[in-house]
């Protein structure tokens, strides 16, 4: 089976699964304990927050560990908001396009008045501008989360420019990085992002954790059930098995030149696509990140396509995980597209460094099958 | 190194790892996802909550998984709350002895003004009693949250009774089991209760794990970040190869006579402590869970006595993980002692089916050992 859907989740390494299983075997205990058995997860703990620090250019201190992208993010926006000290109401800015562990969770925020939300709608290539974030600064902002990379599109926002913008301004920046970790090399001494959000099942490591980057620990106040756990911004027991697979992938992830791998795949991808006149169309700019190739097909809907593709043994996705038939066009799509109803026919292939040349080969291959079988069954039923 | 920690975390079974790595390598997909991958994690998903329901003499659909105790209490208290149509704000009851995660959370709802909390207080044994309870419910009652198992003294709370009595008053009831599961066996057709929190890495399954049984899942309001994983009620990508492990050892630990093993090591433990005139008075009665033994020492503080036992290869808690020299006496000790004071003095064993009768011989050698050494160090010193 050729799996291209490394954007939802991957396999874990065998190096990560060796460690968690080494950890959760010997050195299981609660790394709080002051026992040999916490003091030894302990060690392990320290180690894998380097290592998790190191990625991002920055020091073990400025490391929380999570539960993973969606806690993750929930957690980042909490804490900075609580670190924020206003007498008003605070106003945040966001995007359309966010995941929606962010969305929904600012919407909900709004709903229970805590804060005032506005929601940035991406243009024709699904970019936010600065413009559009100057604009829509009020005295009140204090918070702006904005992703780097979409996972349903692969379109990259130009956080660079945001961070710089809203440093000099005093807002605090959030950026969700769960999709360009591993793949688009982070360095926070360049950046200057207050919080950064990053999940471990993307990049090879296991389910069940990720980690915030706070550019400022120090400022952030406890989280409201008291807890001695990650500088007391999070309850719940230390999965410090789990923490040290994450970090071991990490550190392996960030040794290979993924980025480059990718851009030769996709660019040999959508050329094939092309010289074989496969009728789907990539909706990806050359700026978004090659881990992701979105495109519409000619005419069937994106889940009855992704179930062809699964019948010749390759797993790709529509972006979102309905039920079959009523496919909902990811709102990250929408800005890229002419019509609506095309985002009914949308899928997602997604790479990774160990997607082969010879395995596009069989993508193109078998979807010239599925798309001429469909030609033939609209010629033969009209 | 001798282990007497069961009650922070348990090492992982061999079977709950063999699991985990099978299907983090070969069965890796999300399990919402249409595909293989996904439909293949998504048999797992689906057997793993037969088995843990199976634990329960309930139905898959009454168990929902979580991230964990912490987690799981959080969610569990929301979503009952969430599901009751209500004008005025709630009252809610627990006590004084519910782990961190419960207290704080309420006192956190409490100060957000969201409810009213009561927190009842042990008597002399630790107990809440039925007049207790009785006599806190007021007509704006909503919930109670009493937890069945304590984990720093081993208490048991006489939930039969009180869920029995909430019942027929149409108040809902959550009880924390993080401690009794997989040693007390449950059986919600006898038990009324509303909602059940568990946790995997207490029963010798993977950390960040851990489910909630909810008695009446179809009158329960989704979570509010939008959500298709377990039903709606919690977001984040549901960790199949985590559950899995846990389903296998809960599976394993419930075809074990546990209670009867941990009913004979603590009757020998503490005889032995008697018999061989340590100073070591043990708090338990016998109607707590046979599975801790809380101690008050003679006159050294306990993280320093949890120190001199670590020397000597024996892991043991003081019931809280605090600076050294700084221990707090945990909440739930607190109505066994005469003295405030003796808190301080505080030491935890907690014992497992896999504590052996040597084990407890070495622990009461070690710890004549270190009582004489203090003995003679205050002859000495004066």
């Amino acid at each position: 089976m050729i799996y291209c859907d490394y954007a939802a989740t991957t396999p874990m390494l065998d190096e990560a699964m060796d460690i968690y299983s080494e950890i959760n075997r010997s050195y299981f205990g609660n790394a709080s304990s002051l026992h040999d058995f916490g003091t030894k997860a302990n060690d392990y703990l320290r180690h894998a927050r380097e290592l998790i620090a190191h990625c991002f250019r920055a020091k073990s201190e400025n490391i929380i560990f999570t539960n993973g992208g969606t806690e993750g993010n929930i957690l980042a926006i909490n804490t900075l908001l609580r670190s924020i000290p206003t007498k008003d109401k605070p106003h945040v800015i966001s995007t359309m396009m966010e995941h929606s562990s962010i969305y929904y969770h600012l919407l909900s925020l709004e709903k229970e008045n805590q804060i005032d939300v506005t929601f940035l709608e991406g243009n024709k290539e699904g970019h936010i501008t600065i413009e559009q974030v100057i604009h829509a600064i009020k005295p009140s902002t204090k918070l702006v989360t904005i992703q780097y990379v979409n996972g349903e599109t692969g379109v990259k926002q130009p956080i660079e420019e945001i961070s710089a913008l809203l440093s000099k301004k005093n807002i605090l920046f959030h950026s969700d990085f769960v999709q360009s970790f591993g793949k688009i090399h982070t360095d926070v001494t360049q950046l200057p992002i207050d919080a950064i959000t990053v999940s471990s099942h993307k990049i090879y490591g296991p389910k069940s954790v990720g980690a915030i980057y706070f550019r400022n620990p120090h400022v952030l106040v406890h989280h409201p059930i008291e807890t001695n756990h990650e500088f007391g911004l999070r309850p719940g027991t230390v999965d410090v098995a789990a923490i040290c697979a994450f970090a071991v992938s990490a550190k392996r992830i960030h040794e290979i030149a993924v980025y480059e791998h990718l851009y030769q795949v996709r660019a040999y991808f959508i050329n094939q696509l092309k010289q074989k006149e496969i009728p789907l169309l990539p909706l990806c700019s050359k700026n978004s990140c090659p881990s992701i190739v979105g495109c519409i097909s000619n005419e069937i809907q994106g889940d009855y396509l992704l179930l062809e593709y699964n019948r010749f043994n390759i797993a790709i996705s529509t972006g979102s995980a309905c039920a079959l038939g009523q496919q909902e066009i990811p709102r990250a799509v929408l800005p890229l597209l002419d019509n609506e109803e095309d985002g009914k026919r949308y899928i997602r292939f997604s790479f990774s460094h160990l997607t082969t040349f010879e395995e596009i080969d069989t993508i193109i291959m078998v979807s010239a099958k599925i798309f001429q079988r469909l030609e033939e069954a609209r010629l033969a039923y009209g």
